[in-house]
């Protein structure tokens, strides 16, 4: 394990509410009792004012940094930006991240069990959206005692996660940064969650929802190959796979994976099915086409005006699925109510994607932001 | 039926070679006999030296113009560029268009009946390349007596077709009009296709390609879902859908198709599975993906000096599938050869399909296009 990795860490579990006093949701239905799974990386200190929250996308979950075992290959998803001396830097911050409510990885969600069955909730669970995630993650910060968070941090849909907080409880974020992300999710994104999801509902081993064991396998792949690509520049898969052939230097003239994307498409989409519930993928999808700020605070210039946190956006030139006039959108909100916001677009060819792989430049940006919180 | 129509038409078929004679595909592979549904509009003159060859895309097929039957809703899928006075006028030229092989609209493809079995072919059939495409066009031209074409265009793959035409027979092409289309698939739209092909195949009535009656229809509707979106632009899908619920001002809360992008989507994918088959899609995509001018020709600096035609390329803005920057490749190479080339960006909102419903700025371009080539 490299000196500067948070090292072993334990995933903890939260829970609140309960059959007879649930979670009461945007939609008006009820949910308890709320399993929260989260880890912590750093230290709090006395008054537990150096914390600062990370929030998830899709496809996430609370392991963000660190390994769960010594002989884990894989690290935790935000590893090279969560550590001792990185952009999230737990020498001196305290670092949580848990897992989102509605999701596959332990928290409350589709595959939990249904107190009034015994058996897991499927279908029977209440559609969430990305308030609710806000509203679990709240009671959570309760619970630990944090009063204001330093700052919080996400991208894609974690991103919604952050803005969410910002305008629901201005009050306890004193910073903020929002990463390919946007104040709604676009047509164009919706268009192509609906492919997702329609290759998991159209799939008969789905049983409208009623699957047990691995279930609509085929149509989350399906599902995951249209996502991966959306998280990918065009740029990059010139550059990474352009036209070339998997293992022959003919055309094979037959319906094996031939090309290189082929390949990489449908064996990323195969090794989804392994991590990933089909159900949660309906949910969480749905939470992200639900996030419109503007329908639950107006305008996004009166929206903003309800912002206390210092923000900072940060978005990608090669990002074609949150592309960097939807940053804008929000920057210019802010400077419209005469807020603290710093804005940035970094030079990218990864897409999407480039959150999650860009550390180095994202370390310098975040590193002297949170500085600057604290001045 | 407007004034301007071609009014009624009636396909033909033409059939070449024999199981004994077959055509000797590209894989090194054989058919025969093989059919070629073809409909003709306008007249040919006493050489007719003014015939005009039409190409048509993925989806498209032979009824390019008119109507088969006076009680026709629709009418051919170019039926706004091809009649009297209009941008392919049937007062000057004679114009024909004729049915991909590998197709599924009476040209011979998978669904056709395997001389050597007496079932359809499915997989049997062998994989088919654009050259295949245009070998079988240029059969059905000599047989039609048409010695050189005075011009021939497609959108999209049947840009292809248009490409490989004047590579391959530069001598039997005097002018060419290649939209919305490239030098070849790119990386990302070979992924794309990946992900169609992954939905029928994933989808278990495709019994490996052995399906009888309709098949992998969820495959099938997921795949044209997924294509649907890469020919329409962001711009457009914003405008026409947004973030518009379907029937209810309310979120609903579950998974019915509650965003109008949604609904329509899953609408488009559906209806497609009632006039299209499945391994068809398999075997287009793949052509697709396999043209490549470079791999069959060389750089294109190098193919592009066999062109004898004069060229003229269309691309549209918004078009993100095959966009300006591809056919500007095509050009280069083309003023690089000091050949007669001439091109144009079209402004639209249209993305991809912009070809097929942008018929008034096409109608222009075309027409004087296809004076110049007379002078």
């Amino acid at each position: 394990m490299e000196s500067n990795s948070v090292g072993l860490v334990t995933p903890r579990t939260f829970t609140f509410g309960s059959v007879e006093e649930p979670m009461v949701l945007e939609s008006g239905r009820t949910l308890g009792p709320v399993d929260i799974v989260y880890e912590t990386y750093g230290e709090p200190n006395a008054d537990r004012s150096n914390a600062i929250l990370i929030c998830h996308a899709l496809s996430g979950d609370h392991h963000a940094a660190g390994h769960h075992d010594p002989h884990d290959r894989r690290s935790g998803w935000w590893d090279n930006m969560i550590g001792p001396g990185k952009g999230f830097d737990t020498n001196r911050y305290w670092v949580i991240c848990s897992n989102i409510i509605g999701g596959c990885k332990g928290s409350t969600g589709p595959v939990s069990i249904h107190p009034a069955t015994g058996e897991p909730y499927r279908l029977a669970f209440p559609v969430v959206t990305i308030g609710d995630m806000v509203e679990a993650q709240k009671r959570l910060l309760d619970h630990l005692q944090v009063r204001r968070l330093y700052s919080m941090a996400g991208g894609s849909m974690g991103g919604f996660q952050v803005l969410e907080w910002a305008l629901r409880y201005p009050e306890r974020v004193r910073s903020a940064i929002c990463i390919a992300s946007a104040a709604r999710l676009s047509a164009q994104a919706i268009a192509f969650n609906t492919v997702g999801r329609s290759a998991i509902t159209r799939d008969p081993e789905w049983h409208a929802g009623g699957y047990e064991g691995r279930g609509p396998e085929q149509g989350l792949a399906t599902a995951r190959m249209v996502g991966h690509i959306t998280y990918l520049s065009e740029i990059l898969l010139d550059a990474k796979f352009g036209r070339r052939l998997q293992s022959a230097d003919r055309f094979c003239y037959n319906f094996t994976n031939e090309f290189a994307i082929e390949s990489y498409l449908n064996y990323k989409g195969s090794a989804f099915t392994e991590r990933f519930d089909a159900n949660s993928y309906l949910y969480i999808t749905k939470a992200m086409d639900y996030f419109d700020i503007s329908r639950s605070y107006g305008p996004l210039k009166q929206a903003f005006a309800r912002v206390a946190a210092r923000c900072l956006f940060v978005s990608y030139s090669s990002d074609w699925l949150f592309p960097t006039s939807q940053t804008k959108e929000m920057v210019r909100a802010m400077l419209c109510n005469s807020k603290p916001v710093s804005f940035i677009e970094v030079d990218s060819p990864y897409g999407h994607d480039a959150f999650l792989v860009e550390e180095e430049k994202l370390t310098r940006i975040v590193s002297g932001f949170l500085e600057g919180v604290a001045r």
